[in-house]
């Protein structure tokens, strides 16, 4: 198993090579100091998965402005220096992403600061976790490659916004505590929501989330604070089914089968219900800004349909390069005309005669039925005014719920609304596949045929 | 206005004539001691309502056992006296209803105890309420009269189970509390629900009706605990009109219009609502045990249907002498295959692995999507049983909910389900009229034409 996803000794030359060359180079410039940190630092990387992060430390005493025009000058500089093609990114400062003799590279400047609790930036955290982990892991370092093979198999891995799942640094946390990668398939097919993990024994702030890993470099930080509860039950329910059964399967599923708009189709005939789907142009933000958007535009649109009587089974988004899309599987799509509306209590009077002398009139628009008095308080029946959920997301009361900004930006330039198996594109038939054909990940290997068994700590059993 | 609800003399003559003799009868017995109750003794009866209440007060040494057989025995001796037809009632004791010279009469075996916290049966406090409100109500004997044709016109007025309303008995305590009929159309204008009301302030029991008036002559009795929040707030609601535009149509409403099926079907056409009735022979009960398990059994079952997934709008029910009908008035009617059926937290872990079991088989029979996870715990859908409302109402699941005993056993017997306009029948038409018109009382008055302006004490205006 292990011999699948460890780097291969060239892999690891040629990186470690350009690792130092390129610290060179930072040092050389006299105003920072280079650093290597992420997993390629920690040797925790995965055969192929071997990008480079080349922080360049700069002295606190700058100024966070000055940081940022010399630290992406600099970056620059180097990338011109190796004529590597670059872009910049931005997270909390804008950084260099370079492409180096074929290899991914970061080059992100940062503030050394003397000890993890006077961090100016989030990022000038990163140098102390990579020191941190750098002096323990040595003797793990298999256990964290396996950890973090079996969380990518399981969809599991990625503190992104999509993902809500694993960081590289939580599972090696994961691994320190729970002594390897044995220990923490135990651990975790035990864990409830709220278990917290504090290596240190430091933890100075209470957190609510489901999982709380408190960072050996800051007792104040939750590693595990982007994982969600799902995420969190997912890996943990993988742990158990892995202890009961281990199999390759756990490390490496095969692709996932394609979901064509026929298969759109004929699952949407068994289910019976209404798939719409609302698409607009990607806002021009990165993905942890506009993801975190699409889910509450998600909800909030949800939340609309299911207040105006559209019974909502489940929803879904997607951020794709040009194309955001938001999902919304309806288990009714047309409702009567009638609809109830609530008045005031009728205790308060002064509200109850107006709402009574607005509907007095029983030809009033739209009045069906009412007022009348039901649970204390006085209630008309109105026609609605969308009787078809599609209608009522092509009107302007979409705009009107709590979209993110970037997505209400986009939305109210111009926004498409799709019905049944146009939903379907080739762009997103993945994820379309995915919310359609919902499945946990367990539930997803334990449906994989012939799975082969191996020993519990990831090793073929001996024959 | 008074002079229409007054009781004519002749009327009064004849009633307190035919009491005179019958309490004559009962003392003659030697065993009793005859005694007049109700409104007709308390001369607060309406023109055309002068039914008797004549209660034979036995010494509270007597057995229950003896009280009921001796009473209904010289009941029925009084009734052979005076050749009046008669038939057997029952309240928490037997009593005897006879038809004696064109008036109604109960005789009512009762203990004459000491006073009103010693009673023995529920009957035996009557003869206080008479005492008590007799000795105060004298000058406001009109006040009552406008009160309880206030509340009859409303249709608040009653204590049985269907009603829900005010007594007689609570209209005078509440004259007498607010001095008057002005008084009291004041102050329940006002009305909150938990008002508390206590003539003797001597409340000796905390009540969470909407409704609270302490019975004068029993400090740990609400008078009020029949009347619903609903019927508390119509009455408010009522008050409150009457003292902006007060009107002959708070006393006598129009006769209401006939709801025909016609009717029927072209209110359900603009509602586009789908109209269920579950009917069935009214077990051989009095009203205050039927009632209550109708309410109880049509509350059961819209629960049924809401847990199916089918919204409910609005359901009612309505004892007839043969049958019973419940109904049901859905925005939808057909579900698509597809429900939800929710498993065990995630973090049970056997109870999980059982669930995944159970369902790991792509084609388990019913299966459409999942196992997955979500909020917490394990989801699969699965096919529904019922994807038609009338489908669930004709299954055996509907005799599993919570029905009352009575009714349990009618519809164990037999029961029918009418869909549409099929629901409408004669017997029940105006029922069904109030179900599918709902409007509350105050609407009813104030959609009244040519309404004719009264003094808010219920006189007519000086011209």
């Amino acid at each position: 198993m292990l011999e699948k996803i460890r780097p291969t000794a060239p892999e690891l030359e040629r990186t470690y090579g350009l690792a130092s060359e390129l610290i060179a180079a930072v040092n050389e410039s006299g105003i920072a100091e280079g650093m290597m940190v992420g997993s390629v630092a920690r040797r925790t990387c995965i055969r192929g998965d071997l990008d480079l992060d080349i922080f360049m430390l700069f002295p606190p005493t700058r100024s966070r402005e000055d940081l940022e025009e010399k630290g992406i000058d600099l970056a620059r500089q180097i990338a011109q220096r190796f004529s590597a093609p670059s872009r910049e990114k931005y997270a909390e400062h804008p950084y260099l992403n370079a492409t180096v003799r074929g290899i991914d590279v970061d080059l992100v400047p940062c503030f050394k600061v003397a000890d993890a609790s006077g961090i100016i930036s989030a990022v000038d955290r990163t140098p102390f976790h990579t020191r941190y982990v750098s002096g323990r892991i040595d003797a793990m370092t298999d256990d964290v490659l396996l950890a973090k093979q079996f969380a990518k198999a399981g969809g599991v891995y990625g503190s992104d916004q999509m993902t809500e799942g694993f960081s590289g640094y939580l599972c090696e946390i994961l691994v320190l505590e729970y002594g390897g990668f044995s220990g923490l398939m135990s651990a975790a097919s035990r864990w409830k929501p709220g278990v917290t993990i504090d290596l240190e024994g430091h933890q100075a702030r209470q957190f609510t989330d489901p999982l709380i890993v408190i960072d050996p470099v800051d007792p104040c930080r939750n590693v595990a604070a982007s994982v969600s509860l799902t995420r969190m039950l997912e890996f943990s329910d993988l742990a158990s089914g892995y202890l009961e059964a281990p199999s390759e399967a756990f490390f490496f599923p095969p692709d996932p089968s394609s979901f064509s708009r026929d298969d759109l189709a004929e699952m949407l005939g068994r289910r019976g219900t209404t798939l719409y789907a609302v698409t607009f142009a990607t806002p021009p933000f990165i993905e942890d800004i506009v993801v975190p958007q699409l889910r509450k535009s998600t909800d909030a649109i949800a939340d609309l349909l299911a207040r105006n009587g559209f019974i909502v089974n489940r929803v879904s988004h997607a951020m794709g390069r040009d194309r955001c899309i938001l999902f919304f599987e309806l288990l009714t799509d047309l409702l009567p005309p009638v609809r109830r509306h609530t008045g005031p209590p009728v205790s308060n009077r002064e509200n109850t005669a107006r709402f009574i002398e607005k509907y007095i009139d029983p030809s009033a628009p739209g009045l069906l039925a009412g007022p009348f008095i039901e649970g204390g308080v006085y209630i008309v029946e109105l026609t609605r005014r969308h009787r078809r959920a599609g209608d009522l997301l092509m009107s302007d009361d979409v705009l009107k719920v709590g979209l993110g900004k970037h997505v209400r930006r986009a939305m109210e330039d111009t926004y498409e609304v799709l019905f049944g198996t146009d939903c379907w594109s080739p762009d997103f038939s993945r994820e379309i596949g995915a919310f359609i054909h919902k499945e946990s990940p367990l539930v997803k290997v334990k449906r994989l045929p012939n799975r082969e068994s191996i020993a519990p700590d990831g090793t073929w059993p001996e024959k």
